[in-house]
Formats: structure tokens, C-alpha cells, sequence
């Protein structure tokens, strides 16, 4: 029994690895998470762009963690969990499909865990993906480090103190699902004298794609901020 | 004229984006840093498990950039953009082939600052490409980021502080280019009591790849340490 995440990358079908198509037509069953089983899922419709609809699987899924681990959460986990170790149980191996990367900031993790705890001599898998940040940085022109530069991600779900002091201690710094929060990201970015040469990107590589300075109002909630570190030219940082 | 920096990702052929892929057959000219001209380059090996050798052009450059912007160094990175300028003018599209992804701590970020100096009106894009820290993190089953955790990466090029620095204030730590200072690396590890879970890796895909607990003894120069956050299941935090 093999359980594989398999990082989609951040929406445009070209941006998965070679791997990650292989490792879809070989698995016995594709899984990927929906918010409701009527819609096409982002990590699916990459998933389509190189394999069968007949062997991909929807699954009802929380694709958020807003919320943090709440009694409500846990149990869309468990129910997922029991899908995916009912599917385990009867075919070699599944692939579930999640974009990014699947050991950043992704619910393949919490996936893995649930059905460890059913299945615990299940091999977990992972292959990485490209993720929003490395997306907006090509698409964007901008580089996330360089020389001795050191870079920070977090997400805004975590407060707006663990950006700023980010800020302050760190070259680069980027930040995820900060959408509802944008209006103080940028004040704070302001504050450090960084708003300028920030950079924003939403639904990267889908056609309602959003790419360029801050928005002033709120975005989707998975939006990527860049704050670049300050440099000169050829590796020199002011 | 376009100079396209494609990410090839760790050293494992199939880690590479299918757009890479295609953006390398498109291009009129593919070019790979070697350390000399008589051997195979890490970025070279991936490009020729995609493409037909007689398209690839190797250019001696300096890859590592432990001694920073000397003035030794700045003028290997001009040669290299002479030549490269020089290709641009007689081809419509230049792909420079980088390991990992080419706004990460790449060379092709100086060539690219060089280049544009001979050639304001060339178009630069990059493509991305999967990280040693991402192929390492699949690798060796290590989750980088749940929930509100962050991450921090850096060099250990920009000194031993700043590591400890990033070991206080971030959840998920990782460092590159420590193989030398991995005696010392370990120490500041077990002061913070985080030897026992970090994990080491070198030479990512290739055949004499290192995966597992930090070795005891100086390693090679492109090595990655994963130090990851404080866990307890289900994105809780210790």
C-alpha cells in the first residue's frame, strides 16, 4: 500500500515535473481534493491536462486551515481519510494530487497523518512541486535570493507581528494567504520601506490570474506577497 | 532576443517542470555552466536527459559564489556574458540550464545582471525548477511547513549566527552550503536541541547521493540541512 502526494505546482498544467505525470499514469488511483464535488478542482484540472478523467477520483475536502485543527476540521480529515484508506485497501497504490509542493503548507500532510493512524504500515510518498512563490517570482522577474541573502515564508495566518519581525531579521520575505489581510500588509511593508519593490500574485497561471504591486483592498485568500530584499546590483546588499 | 533561465531542478532527470522541457527544445541555443570544459555539468546531465547533446553549448563559470562579488569572480561572470551576449545577437533565444531554480541562490541571476549591461533590450524570463531543499524534503519524508509554522532558508555562507539567529525566532529552519562548517552545524543544532531531527542531504538524484542525520565530518559544498519545526500531530506546535 503506497499513499503518494504528488505536488501539482501552482495552476498552470506546464509547471509539473516530469515525475509527477509518471507518477499519476502509474498509480492505481488518482485522488484529488474538491471543496464540493460538483466543481473542478485546481489541482485536478491540472491533473486533466495529462491523464484520463476516468481514473481521477474527487474527494470532498478542506482545502483551507483557517481554522487550525477544529473539531469540525478534524473530522472532514477523517472522512477523507477513510475514503482514501478504503481506496488503499483495495488498490496498490494512490496518488493523492494537491497543488504546490506537498510537504509546504499542504492538507496532503494532515491526509497523511489520518490515514496513518488507520493504516499504519502504509508507505507515504511525496514528490515536490513548484510552488506559488517560485510561480510569482519567474512570472514576475523577481529574484528570491541571492549571495548570502536568507528568505523567510510564512503565512498571515500566523499574525501580522511573525511578518514584521520577519521583516526585520530576514533579506527576503514572503508571505501566503495573507488576502483579507492586505490592507495592513500594507501598511507594514510601507512601515519598513518595502511596499515598493513588493510584489503580489493570485490564481497563478488560471485565467483570473492577478500579478503586479498590492492590491489596496482584499484579494483571494491564497495570494502570495514577495518583499525582495534590498539590493545593488551582482549579489551587494544595501 | 530572449535569455530564458530554466530551473533543472536537483540532479534527478525527471524533477524537471514539462514546461522546461519544452522551453529548452524551443530554444535556439541551450547553454550549461561547467566547472571546465571537459566534464559534464550537474545542470548539463538533466538538460542531456531531455534534449540532443549537439544543441548544448557549455561555458566555464564560476558556481559557487563563496568568495562573493571579487573582482576574479566578476570577470569569469563578464566572460560568460560576452559569450552569451554574443550568442543573443545571433539567436533569437538563449536557455541557460541552472540546478534548482533560477531565482534561488543561481548563478544565472549574476549572468543575467551581466547581460543585460552588454544587451539593455534583451527580454529575461526564467522558468522554475524544484529545490534541493524540496527534493530533500520528499526524499527523506520531512514535512517543511504546516499551518501557521515558518520557514526560514539561508546560506551558511552569510555565517553560523545567522543560523542560530533563524533556529530562535522561525519553526522550520534550513541551510545550504554548510558542508564544511558541519561540525559546527551540529553543534548549534544540539544546543537547541534539534540535532536529533534535522536531516542531511548532497548530491540529490546523483549516485552518490547523502540522505539521513548530519554526518560527523566535513561534507560536500552544495549540501542542504533540514532543521524542521517542533511538531506534535495535526499542525499542532510544541
Amino acid at each position: 500500500m503506497r499513499l503518494i502526494g504528488v505536488g501539482m505546482g501552482p495552476g498552470d498544467p506546464e509547471l509539473v515535473t516530469v515525475k509527477a505525470v509518471r507518477v499519476l499514469r502509474e498509480a492505481d488511483l488518482v485522488v484529488v481534493p474538491v471543496m464540493s464535488a460538483d466543481e473542478v478542482g485546481r489541482a485536478e484540472a491540472t491533473v486533466l491536462a495529462h491523464l484520463d478523467h476516468d481514473r481521477v477520483q474527487r474527494l470532498v475536502f478542506a482545502l483551507d486551515d483557517r481554522g487550525g485543527a477544529t473539531p469540525d476540521r478534524i473530522q472532514a480529515w477523517d472522512v477523507a481519510a477513510d475514503v482514501v484508506a478504503e481506496a488503499l485497501r483495495g488498490s496498490g497504490s494512490v496518488a493523492f494530487a494537491t497543488i504546490g509542493d506537498p510537504n509546504v503548507y499542504s492538507t496532503f500532510t494532515y491526509l497523511a497523518d489520518a490515514v496513518r493512524e488507520r493504516l499504519p504500515d502504509v508507505v507515504v510518498e511525496t514528490v515536490p512541486g513548484i510552488t506559488a512563490m517560485q510561480a510569482l517570482a519567474a512570472h514576475s522577474g523577481t529574484v528570491l535570493c541571492e549571495g548570502t541573502e536568507s528568505l523567510a515564508l510564512l503565512p498571515l495566518t500566523a499574525g501580522l507581528e511573525v511578518f514584521e519581525e520577519a521583516l526585520t531579521h530576514f533579506d527576503t520575505v514572503v508571505a501566503y494567504k495573507g488576502g483579507r489581510h492586505l490592507v495592513a500588509v500594507r501598511e507594514v511593508l510601507a512601515k519598513h520601506d518595502r511596499l515598493d519593490t513588493a510584489v503580489f500574485g493570485a490564481a497563478l497561471g488560471l485565467p483570473d490570474e492577478q500579478v503586479g504591486p498590492l492590491p489596496t483592498s482584499a484579494a483571494p485568500y491564497l495570494s502570495t506577497v514577495i518583499a525582495p530584499a534590498r539590493r545593488t546590483t551582482r549579489g551587494g546588499k544595501l
